[in-house]
């Protein structure tokens, strides 16, 4: 049933893919037009969700879980904001003339079909749509069980909206149930990419039994070194901004480093700072010495993600060591220096193998809006396709076009070869 | 022993990515030089395999094992050639001045290691060891057994030189056996890429078990769709080179598509020059009648690749029934239209799915020497990352630099909330 789905969802998105950019931007603002005028339908088929199950959820989750007005509003001036951009599909990469009149062309072009599985956050379901829409792929929504209502309703007034306007509404498709997710990693002659966003635990469970590339992190293990040439002042601003201004965000920080010559003054000072700002320290045994505290990090505990108001420190002997620590204990996902030597931080950005590597300032602006890549679509931590924050280049691939006039590679093969121009056009 | 050895590699790689580009290309140049010095031996090593294996082999096998003065001579070339290339590690991809001192780059790296797995083939030795040296990346060479004397010279060869000249030597490891190739795709965490060369039953075999990225492709299945606006002589010589001018190539044309309208005079003319050229034909039902041959090709078996003189014919009633034939069977390789309608061409070429599409000329063209790529590390036909021919950009990601003066995300966040600038700079 879901296989034979998939299959008209990847038929469909393949002829869907032929609408022109103009046209998608008007299918974007069909869409933005019919959510406002929906609004107090869909704020009602929430209001059955949140019933349901707000009350049993964390406030976070139930805050979550809850439309309003406001991010209505939101969404919708998002979606208008696509509406406007160029059209990314289609674009000139390179251009080759190999031979007199055979010239060829590098493309971008949509990806195909792709998965992306959320939590009970309804508003994911647009972002996701409207990205969808603007690079001309197909998509498969699996929201969280706990927004059923939200997500049936918010694909239904999309789906009648392009349907009454005469537009294509067979590129997207809403699953349920966690079944269908098992399924649906198996086929990778149907999807060409899975975006889980959720738990760590989620993200590794669908990393592992994927035959589909995967675009996500399973965890943010960032970290922070402070070189001895750091500005104290801004380090610990610096330091206190990224594991408090958002604790359980990915790019929070959850190790910092500092260099063994400026272990004794800096320590206590940021020990102080973090306390007055609720964060509660753990360390090397020479941090506690120094702190006189007593929660001692294990040596296995290093690639842990509080996600909370707790900190691991760590005192290092030298810049290499602590590029050591962060490639060994990292997650690959954002981590920084704190060092007034420009020589420290270049080496430093060029030794430390993660997507976002940040030199004096916050590990939390690794962010798909702060990078102005419009909207995020993920966080990868992998070393393949898309990485960091990925916006809509994420979601697109290249062919190679090549146009001749009865060319043949005979040609220029053999004694008498003619041989191939191969002259990049600017 | 092999997890430690590769945790080694990485570790070292690790360290040599920091080399500048001009000492990459120092080092390249060395490789030539001690590669010319040692000749005569890698000669005699090679002369050792060829005696233990040759008269096994099938002749064109025994041709692809053994090395000859030329071949040595071409490596040479090639190695100098990749010397005189731009580094293409550190370059700037895009430049953003996220706020007054906070500027982020995205910028190009070496992916880590790769590992390439390819047939009893010494020469290719050289070509990806030179290939990695100039990405800045650590690779794994596993080599076909009849060669084990060749591999292990070869890489003799470039140690002793490298370790002479004062040069890291240890971002290279030559593996043997099967079993290690089992274990090496366990080991996702040490290794980046794999890239397998060799036959479709060995690169589908890597893509079932590995858990690392696999680039390449497990068949070429590639088709020629011949329009009714077709030039009749140009797409017959198209044929005939695409299917003869090297039969076992992947982008060989395995089937061809013709259009009903102008089937019944076009066949005839089609199968004429094919017999001449020695090729077999098998069609659907109508070509046989039209053709007065009996071997139809079943349902099944549209997706067969011959790599030899055979060729499958399909009579198609239009434009749309040949894109969705290849989109169903083909392999995402290479396939191309013969068309004079520009308007079909263009069509054609947005619809199709594959890595290389082509309008009027040879799909035997989809290669990374002729699309000007440099040295070829393998065709992809994935969606994911790089695909078609790729080349050293298939071996590069890339990572993201943010350099601040202080900044933190509680600047731009609340009530009194600074806006984030970004702004491209060009």
């Amino acid at each position: 049933m879901l296989r034979k789905s998939l299959q008209n969802l990847q038929e469909h998105s393949r002829k869907a893919r032929l609408l022109s950019g103009e046209t998608r931007s008007q299918m974007l603002r069909a869409l933005a037009d019919a959510i406002t005028t929906h609004t107090p339908y869909l704020l009602a088929e929430n209001a059955k969700d949140c019933e349901e199950h707000a009350s049993l959820l964390p406030p976070s989750l139930a805050q979550r879980l809850t439309l309003t007005e406001e991010k209505i509003e939101t969404l919708v001036a998002g979606l208008r904001d696509l509406a406007a951009k160029p059209d990314p599909v289609g674009r000139e990469l390179a251009r080759t003339e190999l031979d007199e009149g055979l010239v060829l062309e590098k493309v971008s072009i949509p990806l195909g079909v792709f998965c992306v599985i959320f939590e009970s956050r309804p508003d994911v379901l647009y972002q996701v749509l409207g990205l969808a829409l603007r690079t001309g792929n197909g998509v498969v929504l699996k929201g969280g069980r706990e927004a059923t209502h939200s997500n049936r309703a918010m694909c239904g007034v999309v789906q009648e909206a392009l349907r009454q306007a005469g537009y294509p509404c067979d590129w997207f498709l809403l699953i349920e149930g966690r079944d269908s997710v098992d399924e649906i990693l198996r086929y990778d002659d149907l999807i060409d990419l899975v975006i889980p966003r959720g738990s760590n635990e989620f993200v590794r469970y669908i990393q592992e039994r994927s035959r589909i590339p995967v675009l996500g992190h399973a965890a943010g293990v960032c970290h922070l070194y402070v070189h001895s040439s750091a500005d104290i002042a801004k380090a610990i601003q610096i330091i206190v901004d990224a594991k408090t201004q958002y604790p359980a965000a990915c790019n929070s920080v959850e190790t910092v480093l500092v260099d063994a010559s400026i272990a004794a003054t800096f320590l206590p000072l940021l020990h102080q700072a973090l306390l007055k700002a609720g964060v509660r320290s753990r360390g090397c045994r020479e941090t506690c010495d120094l702190l006189r505290i007593s929660d001692t990090v294990k040596d296995t505990e290093w690639s842990l993600e509080y996600s909370d108001l707790i900190l691991a420190i760590k005192v290092v002997s030298s810049l290499g060591e602590a590029i050591d620590h962060i490639n060994r204990f990292g997650s690959r996902h954002t981590d920084g220096i704190l060092a007034q030597d420009h020589a420290v931080c270049e080496h430093f950005t060029s030794a430390v193998d993660s997507a976002s590597v940040f030199a004096n300032c916050s590990t939390r602006f690794a962010d798909g809006y702060r990078f102005g890549l419009g909207a995020e679509i993920g966080i990868g931590t992998g070393k393949i396709h898309a990485r960091g924050p990925v916006g809509m280049e994420g979601l697109l691939t290249y062919k190679y076009i090549l146009r001749g006039d009865g060319h043949v590679v005979a040609t220029y093969a053999g004694e008498s070869a003619r041989r191939l121009l191969v002259r990049p056009i600017p």
